[in-house]
């Protein structure tokens, strides 16, 4: 408990207390300022992401990172010539109190009314907030809504200024491309392309060129993948798709004379893709702007600003909030859908093998939060098609599975013990899917409040899962089923319901989820399920499955739809307490265990791994209804009993 | 049935056959188009609202109805020189193609992009599209923003077309203002004007001037009512709130010497009302906003465009979506709370009455749709402060009820019969309160399917009443709540589930309710919750209740709420099939009924009705859970019934 108190900072007390993972951003504030000060701005923001708005970052990317010392996937800076804050959501709160230095404050209220109040709040009227228009969505210009009537403006500034005072910076990885193999894909990029061009063609407002941003449009598009995010196979690259022309801006020296040709890359007819350079995107887009009737469709949530301003008048610019690239790529073709499953087969043998490992190992005293990241990790590169991890595990014991989001390091890392809940979410790639699933257990004796905070998250996981709703419902209306249960004795937790998953791809693939901006679903988009509870200090419980949806056949209705989980991994038996349990979650719990045992049984002899396959059957034995939990049951009970009694005494 | 058939309009048969009820347009939008030709606009626009963005308003602007026939509550008309459309939601399809000839095609997709699609395929390029101003918020700008792309522009048009060639059109009433006695009052005007004016000081944005747009802002800041609009004890205003003047904006002629005395009419200091006339409200905006240094609040979902558009330049402009004394006025304080429920005990006995009487009269084959309404109304206007109904009394009986927003004309009035569902939506407008519900009966045999349907509407409104949630959680993202029971087998509604109430206000008062643009629930809110189920040439099912948010205490968290049902009256047993509910929901069912027992056993005695009290008992009898329907509880009853036989043979 001590060490945990000591891992976070403590700037109250004088000298500020600081742990060993906090980092001395002193001097590269002091760099920044100075930076910002010939351009007389008030303020500069920091956002954690780059110029493809990607959640996952390159290293050389991570400006945020670099100036605060936060390693968060999700946070925004804003620096001022006296002050330094940071806004992070709920998940990474711990986590930043335990890397930042007390230059940094920590705010809590991530909308962006919160960042636009603070920076009224700092800049004086009239004052200039400079930021980095690579780095900034169209839909973040709703800073400047927020700004206007406080008088204080945005300005673009293209140079950015933490790359400046940032002098170790990582290069540009040399790599080449990679295409995908044909038995994992059923649309070539061509029909890709035609299919695209269709849904121009369709739209009302008629536009001339389509512009990818995302990393994953493109690589999507071209059935393309590259490694230049960590855990992400993608790479940096823009497209301007028109009707008779393709334009792929990319690192020149990363493609191969094999991917062009496979490109068709010398000739530039329509199904002829014309290699550009990467950084001439914004030039390239100016000019083709230039020409008289065209019509630029763009994405909003994944189109940076500094392309966005390139695109005026305003009616030569058409927007949405996604591309229909990310919106045609969310549903995926039968064979996307079955190759996804299979990977979850395979993942699921190396998420047994840590679970059955961690059984005998664990009582033993030897291992760690460090030791089996490792191990789950072995076991996946040991499956077929592995790629690595599609995150960095986060394998978390006790009170560092409250912070929802962290993964250990040497400095946190705990000794994994029968005394304390253990939570681990990790994920794999492979060739044929991107895999992601959360195991919570518990070695020795759950506490009564660990084992019904673990079941009324099951409970949650359980209700959204088998729930039956009409196509095209948003999942944000439904994620309450989520944290129902928990909400019933006064819990919850803070952090999203689920996300997409990819095919070899982002393991948060946007825009499918449960989230407000994402879209509605439809059979055949992939997401995970995954409530949570976090008492902070103290323990972690988070069970997240990836389902796919499925057309359901209703006594009444066409067009609804449910999910179907393919995660394939028991729960901790000993954490679920079934007198909690509907009779319908009592079933469902059942029918998934059986489905547990019939696919995953056979893989596990494929596999020969016998000692597996005995762990799987122990752990997906049927459930039996705790009678106590339904009292009218209990009632009819005592009634029969009652006429039992009567029968007795009457003879 | 044949006479159902008959009564929607056939535009596909020549000559097109036209019901009775349906309003011959051609001489109105002849005379409309030639008031369009000199303006040379391609489009005119005319909405279904007021000045002020009501939702049920005066006949002098039933403009969308006097060109269309078509008299439901919600729409949007567009007019070009050769086509003439409607758009509405669902629960008006069928209303309209009984009302509109065949000038008018019905559109159903009623989002504003529908709109703009329409208008982009039907205005030529760089063609204009006219609209009033006045009948437009802020947030309809969203039109703009679809039609820019397309290149039509909006053209404001401040003279409304319609009320050119509309020459009957009625006037304004003469009737004076009245104030609301003290006993219904917790807070005088002048306490309210000094709270909006500590939110005003709080405002980050600091804002000089608060503009009130919406007729219930007016009317609820001064504890003042109205007849402008039938059902809605409103009258028309704005209202200009400075930190030290407030101007009301007003038809001088209705406010008598007494509301002058009540209001400081006679002074000009901080809390002295300065009369203006209604007319000059966008003068003497213009005037105040052409100061230095001012800067007006308005919120944008009930401020019209003709009014915004004279705060210029931006920094003089503030907005949110609703204004303070909106999201204010949505937490009753305690005195409102008290008088509310005490209207619906009242309210309560009326209800009950007209149920008890027609399960008499109905079988004795006199009494119609019309004859029930009028019934209803005329038990209502005996309760104590009664103002007579909030609405026109939705009174139908079998396929009628599956028009959800129908209600009886001599046209269209059918007979009550014991072969028929009836659905009766009512309410009454009472000096301490506004009321609003839904019963649906069937005095014969309900089919099956009737009974399902009714069951799982019922389930889906005990579903949400019963569920514990963080105060601050968005109806949107609970009300799926009410149609999960309904979707488990591929059923559902087009409608909204719920709306906010009033004090002697209006019966849909937002921003409160479960549409994706109100605000988050808070303990003190007052809202209905009213799920249905129609099958369109059939029947139609709704359950609707008025619920008020109250705090629930929970065995963790602090800050939890939960619903607590105000109306109190029982539902239809002989439609309620008991075999689906789940043991919370028949417990929820069973403390509903003992609640209703306590609070109307008393009323009803105090009102002398003991044929009343006793059908109440008789209809709140406690249910008892069929056996049939929890699998493991018959089990254990079989195994009690073994138990049994056994010690029987043993003997």
């Amino acid at each position: 408990a001590v060490a945990d108190g000591r891992a976070e900072r403590n700037c109250t007390v004088s000298p500020p207390y600081l742990p060993s993972t906090a980092v001395d951003t002193t001097l590269r504030l002091k760099a920044l300022r100075e930076a910002m000060h010939p351009l007389e701005i008030s303020a500069y923001i920091i956002p954690g992401t780059d110029a493809h708005l990607s959640e996952y970052i390159a290293p050389r990317d991570a400006r945020m990172a670099f100036m605060t010392g936060f390693t968060g996937s999700a946070g925004t800076a804003v620096v001022t010539q006296t002050k330094a804050v940071l806004w992070t959501d709920s998940r990474y709160w711990v986590q930043a109190e335990r890397q930042m230095d007390c230059n940094w404050e920590l705010e809590k209220d991530v909308s962006i009314s919160s960042v636009a109040d603070w920076l009224i709040s700092e800049v004086p009227m009239g004052g200039e907030i400079g930021f980095d228009p690579f780095l900034f969505s169209l839909s973040k210009a709703d800073y400047s809504v927020n700004l206007a009537p406080g008088n204080r403006t945005l300005r673009s500034i293209p140079n950015n200024l933490v790359d400046k005072v940032w002098t170790d910076r990582p290069a540009i990885l040399p790599d080449s491309l990679t295409r995908l193999p044909d038995q994992v894909i059923q649309r070539t990029w061509q029909m890709k392309v035609e299919h695209i061009r269709n849904q121009m063609g369709e739209n009302p407002y008629q536009p001339t060129a389509l512009l990818l941003s995302a990393l994953d449009e493109t690589a999507w598009l071209f059935n393309l993948r590259g490694n230049d995010i960590p855990y992400n196979p993608f790479f940096y690259s823009y497209t301007l798709l028109t009707m008779d022309q393709i334009w792929l801006f990319v690192h020149m020296h990363r493609v191969t004379e094999d991917i062009k040709v496979y490109l068709n890359a010398s000739c530039n007819g329509s199904l002829c893709v014309q290699l550009k350079n990467y950084e001439d995107v914004r030039t390239s887009l100016g000019n083709y702007v230039a020409k008289p009737g065209v019509k630029v469709w763009v994405g909003t949530e994944y189109t940076n600003y500094a392309l966005y301003e390139k695109i005026t008048p305003q009616d030569k610019l058409l927007t949405s909030s996604y591309s229909p690239v990310l919106t045609t790529k969310a549903v995926k073709d039968e064979t996307e859908q079955r190759i996804l499953r299979d990977a979850h087969v395979r993942d699921a043998v190396a998420v047994i093998q840590l679970l059955m490992w961690l059984e005998k190992a664990v009582p033993e005293g030897k291992e760690t939060e460090l030791s089996a990241a490792r191990y789950v990790n072995e076991c996946r590169s040991k499956q077929d098609y592995s790629k690595g991890p599609s995150f960095e595990t986060i394998s978390a014991s006790g009170p560092n599975a409250a912070l929802a989001h962290y993964s250990p390091t040497e400095e946190t890392n705990r000794k994994l013990t029968v005394e304390e809940m253990y939570l681990v979410d990790s994920g794999g790639q492979y060739l044929d899917g991107t895999t992601d699933i959360t195991r919570t257990v518990h070695w020795g004796t759950p506490t009564p409040m660990q084992r019904e905070a673990f079941t009324r998250v099951l409970m949650g996981n359980i209700e959204i899962s088998r729930t039956i709703f009409p196509s095209g419902t948003r999942g944000v209306n439904m994620e309450m089923l989520g944290r129902r249960a928990l909400w019933e004795v006064g819990l919850n937790y803070g952090h999203g319901t689920g996300h997409g998953v990819g095919n070899y791809f982002g393991v948060h693939e946007w825009p499918v989820g449960f989230q407000s901006n994402n879209i509605p679903f439809r059979a055949g988009m992939f997401t995970s399920i995954e409530p949570g509870y976090y008492k902070e200090g103290d323990f972690g419980i988070r069970i997240e499955d990836v389902v796919v949806i499925v057309p359901a056949h209703t006594k009444y209705g066409n067009n609804y739809v449910t999910f179907d989980t393919v995660s394939l991994v028991p729960y901790d038996r000993k954490l679920i307490d079934t007198s909690l349990l509907s009779n319908e979650q009592l079933q469902w719990l059942n029918n998934y265990y059986s489905t547990i045992r019939k696919l995953m049984g056979p893989e596990l002899d494929r596999q020969g791994l016998q000692a597996e396959k005995e762990w799987m059957l122990k752990n997906t034995e049927p459930f039996l209804k705790a009678a106590s939990s339904a009292s009218i049951c209990s009632l009819s009970l005592t009634v029969a009993a009652v006429a039992a009694a009567l029968l007795h005494n009457t003879v």
